[in-house]
C-alpha cells in the first residue's frame, strides 16, 4: 500500500491567502450590499502597460503563423529575454551576471518554493519573522523544519530572525549558524528594507559561515532611497553565496501573466558541485519554460516605452503608499514601510491581535488587509495593507479606517 | 556549511532531450549547409488554431483595460476552464469528475514531475520500460530510486515493466507489488496503447494491491480505435486509485503556450487523507496559476470552431504518422505505433544500437529522431520518430531514410 508524504500533515491550517480569500468570500456572501475594498493580498489593479499589450498581440500573431510559430522554449528561457535582463537589471548596476546564469520561470513564487529542492533535507533554514509563508511551507513539505509548536507558531528546526519595531525591522545574525538564509528585501510583509552596507554584512556573514542566501528581490522596483541595493550582486562576494529571485508581478503587474527569473551564479558551488548546473537540470527535467508570448511581454518591459510606462505604474502605487502611510499616521496609527516598498505595516490599535483587527476592519470598514501574525509570531500585533489598490479605493479605504 | 541534495548527483548524464539538442546543434554548426529535419523531440509545427489565436487576442485586450484586467488566478484555475474540461473531456465519456477535482497547471511535464511530492520517499515506483524520462528523473531527484547501475541503465529501487515487441508493448503486472505505477497511454515513446479492458485490469490490480496509478493521457486526442479508453476514469474503480494528467501541448499545439491539468479525485484517499486536498495545498503554496490569457486559450479549444480546427490539426499529424509507418514498412523496417499516437517506434536495422542509428541518421540523412535506449534499457534497439513535423518535411525525411 502506498504511503503519502506525511510532512504535508504537519502544515497548520491552510495557506494564509487562501484563508483570507475564504473569509472575505463568506463575508461578501452574507453582506452582498457591502462594497469590500481589498488591500490584503499583494495583487495589482492597474492594467498591463501599452508596450506590454502590444508585445503580447504581436507574439500571439506570430503563434498563429507557421513561419513564426514557436514550440518548446529553450530550457533556460529565450535569449532575447535573458540578454535583456542582463543588460538592464545587472550591467547598469555593475553586476557581472551572464545570460547563462539567468533562468526564466513562471514566477518568483514557484522559484522560491522550488529552490529548496537543490539542498539537503538536513540543512537548517533561517527566515525573518514575519516572513512570506511560501519559504517556510515549502520547506515543511520537504521535511526540513522539524515539528510545529501550535502555541508559539514556530517550527523546531527553523531559525527565526525577529524583525520588529524594536530592532527597526533589521534581522540580526542568528546565534546558531544557518545553512540557508531567506532574505526578502525590500521586505514582504513589513515594507521595510536595509541599506546596502547592511546587506554587505549579510553577504560577508554567509560566506564566513558557509550559508547560501536565497534573496527575494521581488519588490526591487519600489526602492526610492539611494543607499539601498537593487540586487544582492551589488555586494562584493555575493556570487559565491547568493541566489537571487526576481518577479515581474509587481513592477509590471504580471500577477496574472506569470513571469519571473532566478539568478544562480556559476561561482556558487558546494565543494565541486555547481548549483547553476543543478538548477539547470531541475529546469530541464521538471519545468517546460514560460510561454513564448509571456517572455515577449517580459522583453517589452525593457523597451524605452515599456520602462517609462512601468515607472508611471510604480509611481501610481507609491502615491497610494504615501497616502496610506500619511493618512494612518494622521489617524494616530504607528506605521512602517511604504518608502521602498508597496506595503504598509501598522501596529494594531491597543491590545488587538492581528486577526481581531482583520475581522474588525472587514466587518466595520469592509476593508481587507493581511493579519501580521499570518506571517509569523513576530508579526502578531501588526497588520499589512498594500498599495496595489486603485487610488480611489485607497482613499475610500483610508476614509473608512479613519472613521473607526 | 550548507549541503546539497546529493540525489541530483546520481542522475547519469543530462536530460535526454537536452543531449539530443546539443548533438544536433554541434552537427548543424559543423555542417551549416545541411538542412536538418527534426523528428526527434515531440514538438509540434502547426501554428495555433484561429479560434485559439482569437481568444488570446481578446484576453490580451482585457488585460490592457482596468475594468477587465485580471491579477492572480484562482488556485485551482479559472472556473470557466475547469467547467469546460468537465463538460467536454469527462461528461461525454460517462466520467463523473467535478470541477473541484481538476487542477489547471502550466503543463503535464511539470505536473508529472511534481506529483511524486505527495508521496512517501520510501514508496516504490513502477514504470514501463521504455519510459518518458521525467517520471524516473523526478523520483531520482527526490531520492526514491536507490542506486543507478550504469551497465544495465536501471535503478535498484525502481520496478521496470518491459514493453517490447515480444509482449506487444503491453506492460505485465510486476512480481513485486509497486506503490506508485506510472502509465502513459497512448504511450510515449512507443506510440502503442492498450485496450480499455486491459486498462480496467490495471485499475483492478492497483485497487487490489493498494497502489496509485499516475496516468498520463497527454496523447489521448490521437486515439483512433474505439476500444481504447480516452480517460482512465472510464474504468470502474479508477477514482479510488488514479490521478490523471492531461496536456494541451499535443492536441492543440500548446508546447510553447504551456497549459495542462491534473485530475485528483476526492475519492482518492490514503487512509483518511484526501490526495485532492494535498494537491490543492501544493498548488496554493508552490504554484501561482497558469496565465489568464493562456487559460482563455485553453477554453477556446472547447468551442465548436476550436474543436473543429483541432480535429484538423490532429488529422494532419496522423496523416504524417500513417505516411511514416507505411513508408518505413515499405523500406523494410519493422514499425510499431502511429495508429493511436503520433509516435512511430521502429526496430533499428541489423545490430545497430539506438544511438548508433541516431548518429547514422543525423550524419547521412540529416534527420533527427530519438534513440529508444534514451527511454530505458528495453528501448535499446528501437528508435522513435514523431509525426509532428510538417507534411513536406515528413515526406522529405522519409525519402532520405529510404535512400540509406
Amino acid at each position: 500500500m502506498y504511503k503519502i508524504n506525511t510532512n504535508y500533515q504537519k502544515l497548520p491550517g491552510s495557506y494564509l491567502f487562501s484563508t483570507i480569500a475564504k473569509k472575505v468570500a463568506a463575508f461578501s456572501e452574507a453582506n452582498p450590499d457591502k462594497n469590500v475594498i481589498r488591500l490584503g493580498i499583494g495583487d495589482v489593479t492597474q492594467p498591463l502597460a501599452p508596450a506590454v499589450i502590444e508585445a503580447l498581440h504581436q507574439a500571439v500573431d506570430e503563434m498563429g503563423k507557421a513561419e513564426t510559430f514557436r514550440g518548446y522554449a529553450p530550457d533556460l528561457g529565450y535569449e532575447f529575454l535573458r540578454n535583456a535582463i542582463v543588460e538592464n537589471d545587472y550591467k547598469p548596476r555593475g553586476c557581472d551576471i551572464g545570460a547563462d546564469e539567468v533562468f526564466v520561470s513562471d514566477g518568483a513564487k514557484s522559484d522560491s518554493a522550488n529552490i529548496q529542492e537543490l539542498f539537503d533535507v538536513e540543512n537548517k533554514i533561517a527566515v525573518c519573522d514575519p516572513v512570506y509563508p511560501v519559504y517556510v511551507d515549502s520547506n515543511v513539505m520537504s521535511g526540513r523544519t522539524g515539528t510545529y509548536d501550535p502555541q508559539k507558531g514556530t517550527w523546531s528546526d527553523v531559525i527565526y530572525m525577529p524583525c520588529t519595531m524594536e530592532n527597526g525591522f533589521v534581522p540580526e545574525f542568528p546565534k546558531e549558524a544557518p545553512d540557508m538564509i531567506y532574505l526578502c528585501l525590500p521586505n514582504n510583509p513589513t515594507g521595510t528594507t536595509i541599506t546596502k552596507s547592511q546587506l554587505q554584512e549579510w553577504v560577508d556573514y554567509a560566506n564566513r559561515v558557509g550559508a547560501v542566501i536565497i534573496y527575494d528581490a521581488a519588490y526591487e522596483a519600489y526602492i526610492s532611497e539611494s543607499d539601498v541595493a537593487h540586487s544582492i550582486y551589488e555586494c562584493e562576494g555575493a556570487k559565491t553565496c547568493a541566489i537571487e529571485l526576481k518577479s515581474y508581478s509587481k513592477n509590471a503587474g504580471f500577477t496574472g501573466v506569470r513571469l519571473g527569473y532566478t539568478v544562480v551564479p556559476k561561482e556558487l558551488k558546494c565543494g565541486d558541485v555547481s548549483l547553476n548546473g543543478m538548477w539547470a537540470r531541475r529546469h530541464g527535467t521538471k519545468f517546460n519554460g514560460a510561454p513564448y508570448i509571456v517572455q515577449r511581454a517580459g522583453e517589452a518591459t525593457y523597451s524605452p516605452e515599456g520602462k517609462a510606462q512601468l515607472k508611471e505604474q510604480v509611481a501610481y502605487y507609491m502615491k497610494n503608499a504615501s497616502a496610506i502611510k500619511q493618512g494612518l499616521q494622521d489617524a494616530g496609527y504607528t506605521v512602517f514601510g511604504g518608502v521602498n516598498a508597496p506595503y504598509i505595516w501598522l501596529k494594531t490599535p491597543g491590545s488587538m491581535t492581528s486577526w481581531e483587527f482583520f475581522d474588525d476592519l472587514l466587518e466595520r470598514a469592509n476593508v481587507v488587509g493581511t493579519p501580521g501574525s499570518g506571517f509569523g509570531p513576530s508579526g502578531e500585533g501588526y497588520f499589512r495593507l498594500t498599495a496595489f489598490g486603485t487610488w480611489e479605493n485607497t482613499l475610500a479605504a483610508l476614509e473608512r479606517i479613519r472613521k473607526l
